[in-house]
């Protein structure tokens, strides 16, 4: 007779509901309710159990503002009731290595690799906690604008690395769904489906927006192409991972 | 007046009752609940709008088997009623600006470090579904034991890299609910505060195990000091970085 869990079907309303929020309500999440998001982080799986992460709260009304220029003059990182940035943390485990009379790996992609994981199945936890709790929440990208500047704005250490930010708050306004990608594209079975002219077309066609303002195509090129902003955002984030000691300088 | 969201707190019980299966019942899962869990990871936040992610299906039983083997001969990677491996993915977007008529900025530590995001994001929200709706999940970090072998066997294109394996299935047997690290540990206010002696101790006391076999500080060990299984693990990834065109040769 299998083990099992009683079914919680009310979760998958909480991914069919997500968009992503940036006008938040002059409005405080309970501190109770930050308890048990942080209760949700708190409980992602880890990689070998190594807890690769650290979750920094930033109240402080300065810091969130000169963190909201640093990303990139976003207004809704000092607006929300709460602003996280999530690292990958390999501080902590090379302390508790030392305390066992060890010497931690050197550094390198495995560490980049595992942090980004482990650091990103908390956020994700925590962002679907505090939607679940009816909160709007926002990733923001933007702590790569300026990453050495984000990492000293929190006086991160060598081995900690900022991954994301996250706002989240009470919604001021509800914004439209954003669509996705047909699921051909994304989805494969056994074996990658490189990408045919047919599925670059269907995936065209299920981006464009019906009366909204978002052009999908725009962002693909100001982002992604030659020139656009992770290009100028790469030597940013090679020079904070070898100053985080990450990445071999 | 903001607007609300209802409150679904059910949702917090599946990060409570959470934990990482290894033993699946012969049993499948069905598909609509297959179709359900793609969903929910389809719904994934994603940085930019770049869908920098891939999931492949692994469902051919030579392949399965194959693939338990490369990744350190783990038998539940055959068991498990289903098995994905999760992908970072620039192959499509590549693939789409060049439809644009534009070319793809040089990939990099930026699509690494992105892509990485968007699949964990992916693959987070597919496990939480999964567990929402009864099932055993189980994350698998092995897929870098051999991870240039696992991309050959899954013929990734270049741009595309094998981040995390999760399977999931019927639950045979639930195993014992693992420790986590003291909140205080993990979560930091305003800036990182480095890890004293005392929260070092606080950590090893938290993690021991209460008559499992179990020993938090041998893992570490294993997996993180120098020579593990870490150290071990960087030549491969790295060649596998290089050889999908992620990371410059």
């Amino acid at each position: 007779m299998p083990d099992s869990r009683p079914r919680l079907e009310e979760v998958l309303q909480v991914f069919e509901r997500h968009r992503t929020v940036r006008q938040y309500a002059d409005a405080r999440i309970p501190e109770q309710d930050i308890a048990r998001i942080l209760q949700a982080g708190r409980r992602a799986p880890t990689d070998a159990t190594g807890f690769m992460y650290a979750v920094i709260r930033v109240t402080d009304t300065e810091l969130r503002v000169r963190l909201a220029a640093l990303c990139g003059d976003q207004q809704h990182i000092a607006d929300a009731s709460d602003f996280f940035v999530v690292c990958l943390d390999l501080h902590r485990q090379a302390r508790l290595l030392e305390a066992l009379g060890e010497r931690q790996a050197p550094l390198g992609a495995w560490a980049f690799l595992f942090g980004v994981v482990d650091a990103v199945l908390v956020a994700e936890n925590m962002a679907v906690a505090a939607e679940a709790l009816g909160y709007g929440t926002g990733f923001i990208g933007g702590v790569h604008y300026d990453t050495p500047g984000v990492a000293r704005a929190l006086r991160l250490p060598a081995g900690v690395f900022p991954i994301v930010g996250l706002t989240m708050g009470v919604i001021a306004r509800e914004p439209a769904r954003r669509k996705r990608l047909p699921l051909e594209s994304t989805f494969h079975e056994n074996a990658y489906a490189p990408t045919t002219d047919a599925v670059a077309a269907a995936c065209f066609e299920a981006m464009v927006s019906q009366g909204g303002s978002f052009d999908w195509k725009r962002t693909l090129v100001r982002y992604f192409a030659a020139g656009g902003i992770m290009e100028q955002r790469e030597p940013t984030i090679t020079a904070a991972l070898r100053e985080q000691g990450v990445l071999p300088r």
